[in-house]
Formats: C-alpha cells, sequence, structure tokens
C-alpha cells in the first residue's frame, strides 16, 4: 500500500478516537506540542538548516529561502500560536439547534469534528504547526503534504510533535506526514474519498488551481484576491487616501491587498491627483485606463489582462468609471469575489454596494486588508475562503467542524 | 457557444437580479408558478404523454413508467409544494453573527443567495418543479438538467414555469432547462467553474458517483444510505419489532430505510426469532451471518457483499454480535454514515453510540426512516447530504444559502 492511503488510513482511525476526547484533553496536548517545539529549537534548526542549504544549492529565491528558514523567535512564535489555539473555545459538541417534533422525537444538531483533513501546501514550515494545531483543536486528524522543499524542517516538525503527543490523551498517529515529495503523492490524496474528507489547499494560484481541478475529495478553497476599491464622488479625500494607500501598499503580497482602484468621474480632479501621487509616493506603479492616463501623464496604460490580473505587489490598475453601476460591474466582470470595498459618504450606495456585490468581505469606507480571522476577532484562521460552501471568507476554528443530528425517541415509528 | 454555457451565463446574469428581489416578490412568483401549473394541466399532460409513449416504445420499466407519468393530482400536488415553498420563512438576508471590533468596525455576517444551482436529476417531473421553487425561494437561478426519458414533460413544464414568471419580478431566465439530452451536457455542467456554484445531484448510485468523481464544480453529494439498527441486549422486545418493521418495510426504496440489522448475541432468543418473524410478514428476505441462519432455519446466508449493500428492497441483512463495539465496529465498516439507530434501554450504551457513531442522523429508540426534511420539521427538502462540508443530513433552505460579510466603518485602515 503507498504512503499516502497507509497514512490516511491511519488518520482515519485515530479520527475515531479524537472523537471522544476532551476540550481540557486537547488542549493540554496542543500546550505540550508548544513547549516541546521550543525545547527541540536546536534539532529542528538543524534540520532547517539542510533545507536551506539545498535551497541555496538549488537557486531557490531569497524570498523563499526567508519564508523557509527558521530562527529561535520564529519557533516560539509557532509554539505561541499553539497556546493562542488552546486558550480558544472548543466549537465541538456545540448544540446548534435543538428541537421537539410533536411525534416526542428529540432532536439536537450538534457540532463534530469533520474526521480527516488533508491539506497541501508549499515550503512554509509555520504552516504545518498551524495546521496541526487547529486540526487537533477540533478533533480532526490531519495528513499534512507540505512543499518538498521544506521537507527535513516538516520531518522534523512532526517528529518532535509526535514526541509530545506520546504523553497525552491524543493518538500520535492523528498527525501524519507525506514524506514522498513527489507530485504523485499530491494526485493520490486528491482522490482518497472515503478517506479523506476535506482538503484544504493553501499556497500559490496554480497550487490551488491543481487542488480544485483535480480532487474529487470535497475542497476548500481558499485563493485569489483581485480586490477593488471604489472612491465614489461623494468620498471624502483623506478617508479614501488612507484606504487606498492602506488597502495596496501596506503589505501588498497577501490576497486582501487591493489591485484595481476605481474612481468616479466626479470625483474631484485635484483630490484625484493627490491620491495618485501617494500611491506613487508608496512606491505604487499606477497602471491606468484612457481617462487616468489623461490626468495622470506619469501612469503608464493599462492593457485588459491587467484588470484580472493579482499583482500582488507595488502595482495597481486604476480605472475612472461613470458611477456607481459601471464600478459593480466592472467587479462582477473582473473580481474573484473576495474582499471589495466602496469609499463614499452616500448611504444610498454603500447600501447598494454591500448588498448588491458578491463577495466574501464587502466594506464600506474600510479598507480591505481587514478580510483576516485575527482581524475578525476568531483568534485563529485556517485561511479565506473564496468559494461560497461550507465557509465563505475568514475561516476560525468552526470551518473545521461539521454536524450531526442526535435523535432521540421512545419507539417512534413513522406512519 | 454550447447550450449548456449559453444557459448558464444567462443564469448567472437572472442571479444578480434575483439577489436584489423582496421575500414577497419571490412567494409571488411561487404562487403565480403553483397557479399557471394548474392552468395548463391538459398541455403538461399532453406533453408527459408523448415521453410515456416513447418509454413504452423503448421498453421503460413499469415502475419507472409509474415516476414519470403525470395526472390532474400529480401536477396539483406539485402545485401545492410551490405553495407550501412560498410559506416557509425565507432564509436570505438573515443576519448570522453580528459584532463590532475595537478599531469600531461593525461586521455583520449575512445569509446570501448561492447564486447558480446545477441540478442533474432522473426521470422524475416533479424534481424539475420542487427545484425550481426551492431555488428561486432562496434567490438562486438554476439550471436543471433532468433525465431524458422526461425531456418532453420537463419542458412543457419550464415553458409554462417561465410564462408565470414573466409576469412577475422574478427573471424567466433564472430558470433554464437544459434540452441536450446527450451525456455530454451533464459533463460539461460539471466543469463550468465560474458559472455554476454548486451543483447538486439527485437519484440513484450511478449517477451520483460520476458526479461526484467527475466535477470540478463543488458538489452536495445526496446518496447511499446503507443504514443499521442495532437491538441491544436491554432492547424492549416489542419497540425493537416495530422500529426493525418499520425501518426496512414501511418504504425499503429509499435512502434512510434500513439494509442491515444488528442483533446482540444476548437478546432473548424467542423475542429474535419473533422479531424475525414479524419481519417476515412484511415480505422482507433475509440474508443473516452464521448465527443467524443457525437460528433462523429459513434464512439465506448473507455473503460479504451483503453488508456492503444497499438493497432498496424487501431485502435485510442480520447479523448477531457480541455487544456494543462489535456493532459499532460493522457500522464504521459498512455503513454510509447515513441513518443509525440503536434500540436500547441502556443510557450508557444509547449515548455511546449517540456520540461514537459518525453519521448525519444517529438514533435511539426510533425509526431511521425519520431523516427526511419534512419530519424534521423543516417544511422542504432539497435532499439529504452524505457529506460532511456545508450540510450534512436532511437540507431544508438554508442548505441553499452561502454567507458574506457587510463591514461597516469610518475610515479604518490596518496597522
Amino acid at each position: 500500500m503507498s504512503e499516502v492511503r497507509t497514512k490516511a488510513g491511519l488518520a482515519k482511525q485515530a479520527a475515531a478516537v479524537l472523537n471522544n476526547v476532551t476540550t481540557a484533553q486537547k488542549n493540554e496536548a496542543l500546550l505540550a506540542m508548544a513547549d516541546r517545539l521550543v525545547m527541540e529549537t536546536d534539532s529542528i534548526i538543524l534540520a532547517n538548516g539542510k533545507d536551506l542549504q539545498r535551497g541555496r544549492d538549488t537557486g531557490m529565491s531569497v524570498s523563499l529561502q526567508d519564508r523557509l528558514a527558521l530562527d529561535p523567535q520564529r519557533i516560539e512564535a509557532m509554539a505561541e500560536g499553539l497556546r493562542q489555539v488552546a486558550e480558544l473555545p472548543d466549537p465541538v459538541g456545540d448544540v446548534l439547534e435543538a428541537f421537539d417534533r410533536p411525534n416526542g422525537l428529540s432532536i439536537r444538531k450538534i457540532r463534530v469534528p469533520i474526521g480527516v483533513v488533508g491539506m497541501i501546501y508549499e515550503a512554509r514550515p509555520n504552516v504545518t504547526v498551524d495546521a496541526a494545531g487547529l486540526c487537533l483543536k477540533t478533533g480532526n486528524a490531519v495528513v499534512l503534504r507540505g512543499g518538498s522543499a521544506a521537507l527535513h524542517t516538516n520531518g522534523r516538525i512532526v517528529e518532535v510533535l509526535h514526541a509530545a503527543l506520546a504523553d497525552t490523551a491524543l493518538p500520535p498517529e492523528a498527525l501524519q506526514i507525506i514524506e514522498n515529495a513527489d507530485r504523485s503523492s499530491v494526485d493520490e490524496m486528491l482522490k482518497l474519498n472515503g478517506l479523506l474528507d476535506v482538503v484544504i489547499p493553501r499556497g500559490g494560484q496554480s497550487l490551488i488551481t491543481n487542488v480544485v481541478m483535480n480532487a474529487t475529495v470535497p475542497v476548500i478553497e481558499t485563493g485569489a484576491g483581485v480586490c477593488h476599491t471604489f472612491v465614489d464622488q461623494s468620498a471624502l479625500p483623506a478617508m479614501a487616501e488612507a484606504i487606498a494607500v492602506n488597502a495596496k501598499a501596506q503589505r501588498p503580497s497577501v490576497c486582501n491587498s487591493m489591485e484595481t482602484l476605481l474612481v468616479h468621474a466626479a470625483y474631484g480632479e485635484a483630490d484625484f491627483a493627490r491620491l495618485a501621487e501617494a500611491l506613487r509616493a508608496a512606491g505604487v506603479e499606477i497602471r491606468g485606463c484612457e481617462q487616468t492616463v489623461r490626468r495622470l501623464p506619469w501612469a503608464k496604460p493599462a492593457s485588459e489582462e491587467d484588470w484580472g490580473t493579482e499583482y500582488n505587489d507595488y502595482v495597481l490598475s486604476v480605472r475612472v468609471v461613470d458611477g456607481l453601476d459601471e464600478a459593480m460591474a466592472h467587479i462582477r466582470r473582473y473580481g474573484t469575489m473576495h474582499s471589495e470595498c466602496i469609499v463614499t459618504e452616500d448611504a444610498a450606495n454603500a447600501g447598494r454596494f454591500l448588498q448588491e456585490i458578491d463577495a466574501a468581505a464587502v466594506y464600506h469606507n474600510a479598507s480591505t486588508r481587514f478580510t483576516d480571522g485575527f482581524e475578525f476577532g476568531f483568534g485563529a484562521e485556517i485561511g479565506i475562503s473564496t468559494q461560497k460552501l461550507h465557509a465563505r471568507g475568514p475561516m476560525g476554528l468552526p470551518a473545521l467542524t461539521s454536524t450531526k443530528f442526535k435523535i432521540t425517541g421512545s419507539g417512534q415509528v413513522r406512519g
């Protein structure tokens, strides 16, 4: 039997045990994992050094090396993440609905673990720890398949976590990591119906597209954000400027940053120029529509391709629109239904935008950068769902649960 | 452009309109649809006659002909279903969560339509009307792809519904039916990411398996039920008998009927014999394990294949088990996580069974036949989900909704 199938089978057996552990037992395990990670800092950094050496030898980019590299502070931050998850309320066992039927049946809808979660991600060792913590807290077993560039690091981290679990009520088998770095192990996971209950991809667009297009196991899609900010005619210029600069330039590499700025044609010409200058001063390259380029001679012209591009960089497409309807039509055509914002003092326009734009998060007078589990107060984030089923937007612990109906009777039969 | 892509595109445009209609407008449309169906009874029966003639000519089984055949009573029943859906509360717009953040952001999680639902089903014309009503009530556009054997009937029903919608606030384009009876139209729907937000299969196992294994669009799986009833040592014999006979024989063709009876080895021998005789008297053929056959010489021996089979018929596999743990192990191995029941007077065993068995619905002392949206009091049912994401068990109107976060601020930016 293949590594993937064997380990998923062990995870499934462990999931049945996890279904019966208490919140206190899960929290103890998370704290033990945190302590053990810190205790094993040296051995983890040693393993990480092998991955980094290989990365340098094979020409890994400096930014990827930075994502991969661990030091005592980063390991402490991972441990701290586990401690925070331990403090969060446990959604498992929550009674979501409770009702009695006229025939005397008592029906309760209860939160339960999903079962076995498959996690497919890239060379970020912190995802290994994050995913382990979030899944175990919600009573799920997890099969991890990280990027091959972090193979030694992830392997050592999981060894350390297994050692921690050995002294707890949680079965170490609940945490599995796939060592086969070949693409075939991903392909196999995607078809593992009956053993994996869900696959969650975390990473770049090509990884996510591969999962979505090839999985027969249910997927929670976390993905691309071509996010817009629409500056309406009545927007307060200082607010529009602050929101636009924050949405674009505070951290351009993430999915909730702005990629396209839409500006009402009747928005003040001087205000528009100041807004553009503020973006430019923040290091942002502007690619504009005809009207934009006419107003900002230093801007480059945008191509059709620009409107659909998630730059994840200090680049912004800018388009002048005739009003709310044209802005919304643009967003419908090019947006990815992630995070969309209107800056306006017009309550009716704000209401229409929030109602009519179909996205995970719609904002009135606030930066799209707030689409985040921590910013929403969830205390943890598995990712930001860009699909409409199961979970949409920032996903906290409840997104890693399912439900079941418990029905108690006294001999009822159906007539 | 293909029929499927063209019609899905029209549905997507209509979905944007549907997002803004009121509950009253949707209910008016549902009532208009009901009235029109009744008014057009003759023309629908005429179209149905063509399908029935073709069915008889091509050797369609009598039971399939019965499912397909419409008469005035059945059309009135479809209309009555629409009227009932009109009376149900509209989940769209419900505020599921509302909270303010320390930075002053006000966040509300709102129920919204999913968008465009693809429905793939067999030759049951009532599904055409059901799906149209449930989807429109929840603000969704729907692309219907019914079985080719009902092509004339479904086509005429949709014409009638379109005529009804023409006088309402709802765009008729929200309701699309695929006329291409070739398998290729199903294949195309399954890959229509970006146009269809979800596909829901309704029908036999091969239809569902095809959808699950080939769709890149998210799927809500409704499916097979290999449901068990475990008669514990302490079960009251009269109750065990009533529940078992009801679960098996009240309507064997449906997914929530029992396929396997598990009996505690220490359950009274005479009670066991009486229970088996009651099943036999109800017309049930028993295929038993060794011990069962020893006790019931008239029973046939069960093969390994029997334990995993959904008979959907007056056939039952019966196994004697050593106790609760062996019963649960059997269910874990052969069950489809649909509906599982324990009959017992032992509260601890009942508690363990309800907690440890991982199924959409777990019963103590009641027939598995109650797993049904109407029996649960939901007033409607799109199907019974056997997956763990999004919805599990009987699905009412909320299962046809998604959510979005509406965030209102006063210029907040992320620090």
